[in-house]
């Protein structure tokens, strides 16, 4: 907190800024934008691992085969990979994913980069860690649709992954199991960092992005977006209401999609609680403009207008073109390259897989 | 053609070197193997390229990412990848191949990896090259699902490939279309060769494989496997009876398909010919190690098997389990790696595809 003097030196020292005008050099105008972003954003951290789910070369190795996997679904075509696809930097280009069977997902998916930095998987943050997420997609019917754990460990047994599990979980009576999938899949997932332009320039290389760049990550802080999207991962760490200052199904292009199946409710689907009724986590922004389209529903197809919208609907500002622009050039420097370990396919295990007879 | 002189003189010597008996030296035998194995088989060329379906650096990256694509589906999420999936050595590791918005395919997807240089595609052989496959696949209800070429034009076009059909064919008026869609993929498909150990001990390096793979293949000749298995993709070059001396529905496990859904009686699907009657295409074996499960119908899970039922239906024999071991060998010794271009995604155009709200 601030003391009252200190608020007085500061107001004085911006007034006197502004009446200096020329006199301010543009380098001092660029440390100051510089100051703001880092008030606001971090730079990626170098590691995603946690005590909690500790790693190894070979958990890694072996996550990465069982994020491409897709023997242990039960239409022996899903895999972490079908939502998480390389070739759409992580996320799939749809706008509601399609799960095992074919069937329609409620919601779009995110891009899997970064996403154990976020405070909870799944726009209604039903899942708390990566792990979580991965452990319970076995037995969920829109995902891998196993009837139960045992089935989804038998299934890892015949295709022949015994091996790999007992490298990465060595000692275990039984390392074949649906928990050190989990936490296989998750090490893979936490090696998914994504550094981007946006970090070399929060780390002081001013020139990393261009000046579009620099003033739209400004005009980002001062419309007031970086309340909600802030921090390391540029959002993602808090759930708000998708719709502040106006209905969002009814603003937006989502219009028919209410209309025909109701409103998602957000997080009030997984909590029951009223006060939970339309809220989402905020997204990460990070490679955002890598991910279209936009929303937990894939209503809006352009990064531009996805801008428009949220200035309109959560801050109740409508922003000009010139600013949009600025805030899409922000955006953009937010995106990094797809992690080599996730371009290359593995080579998975070869058998005769007796049940895949699907 | 030998002359009758010539032809005693060799019987003389083949009969002088079985009575030297012991006096045949392992080094004999080797160079004797291998000259028969070179009587039937062939190294893969250097080239699939043919002058028909001309290509450059720009085709064959745009093809790549078509092969990758999924958006120019009806249901976004189909791709040539799917069923022809790096992690699985070009196959996707199903029975039966899922299509299009989940539906099951009625037959087995084989490797990609060297097609172009077989008689024709698809078991039925109804497709003459990889180009007109990739061509009709665009409207196949069980592959991309569009109602007309136009649809997928316009899907390419608005997810933003213009360009790179421009460069990939300069100098035409409308570059984006499903011929050349077909001719980008085919180029693509084209670069897809996997040389293996047996081209090596083709070539003159004996060890290259083992004794066991040498021993196999001389026996896989001289069972007659390699009347139909022949040439530089081991089949694949002309189509026969599936089921000769014994009737293959009611002999292996598929007497449950037959019964639930009739047989597949192969060409005659496409030809409507009596006589091509439970005729499929002889399938390649490059890679066939790497590639479970086996047959047109995927019925057989393990490589051993699908080589006793081959025997018995084939050829009436019953096979050792020996025997069995060396041919397995030598099918492993035509098991090529994963095309480096081929096992790492590409990165697909990013664009708010406002047709895909699926």
């Amino acid at each position: 907190m601030l003391s009252s003097k200190t608020r007085l030196f500061l107001a004085c020292t911006a007034l006197l800024a502004v009446a200096a005008g020329s006199l301010v050099s543009a380098e001092d105008t660029d440390m100051a934008m510089l100051e703001r972003a880092r008030g606001v954003f971090k730079p990626l951290p170098h590691t995603m691992h946690v005590d909690d789910y500790p790693h190894s070369a070979a958990r890694v190795e072996l996550g990465k085969a069982l994020f491409f996997e897709t023997r242990v679904s039960s239409d022996g075509r899903m895999s972490c990979a079908a939502c998480h696809n390389p070739s759409y930097h992580g996320a799939d280009s749809l706008a509601l994913s399609v799960g095992v069977h074919g069937t329609k997902l409620p919601r779009n998916a995110p891009t899997v980069f970064n996403t154990p930095l976020l405070v909870a998987q799944h726009y209604g943050g039903n899942r708390a860690t990566v792990e979580e997420q991965a452990y319970k997609a076995l037995l969920s019917p829109l995902a891998y649709g196993n009837a139960s754990f045992a089935e989804a460990e038998s299934k890892l047994r015949a295709i022949g992954y015994g091996e790999s599990f007992a490298a990465a979980f060595p000692n275990e009576v039984e390392p074949v199991s649906a928990e050190n999938w989990a936490i296989a899949i998750g090490a893979f997932e936490r090696t998914l960092l994504t550094p981007a332009p946006f970090d070399k320039y929060l780390k002081g290389d001013i020139n990393a992005i261009s000046k579009e760049a620099r003033l739209g990550a400004d005009k980002f802080i001062n419309m007031g977006c970086a309340g909600c999207h802030n921090g390391s991962t540029v959002g993602g760490n808090s759930f708000q209401k998708f719709g502040i200052t106006e209905d969002y199904w009814l603003a937006t292009g989502s219009k028919e999609m209410a209309l025909l199946k109701g409103r998602d409710k957000g997080r009030y689907h997984d909590t029951q609680k009223e006060e939970d009724t339309y809220l989402f986590k905020v997204p990460q922004l990070r490679n955002v403009a890598r991910t279209p389209p936009y929303f937990h529903d894939g209503s809006v197809a352009k990064l531009d207008d996805a801008v428009r919208v949220m200035a309109r609907l959560q801050l109740g500002q409508k922003i000009s073109d010139p600013d949009v622009a600025l805030i899409v050039a922000f955006l953009d420097s937010l995106s990094g390259e797809v992690p080599a370990q996730f371009a290359t396919a593995p080579v998975l295990p070869v058998s005769g897989f007796e049940n895949n007879k699907n």
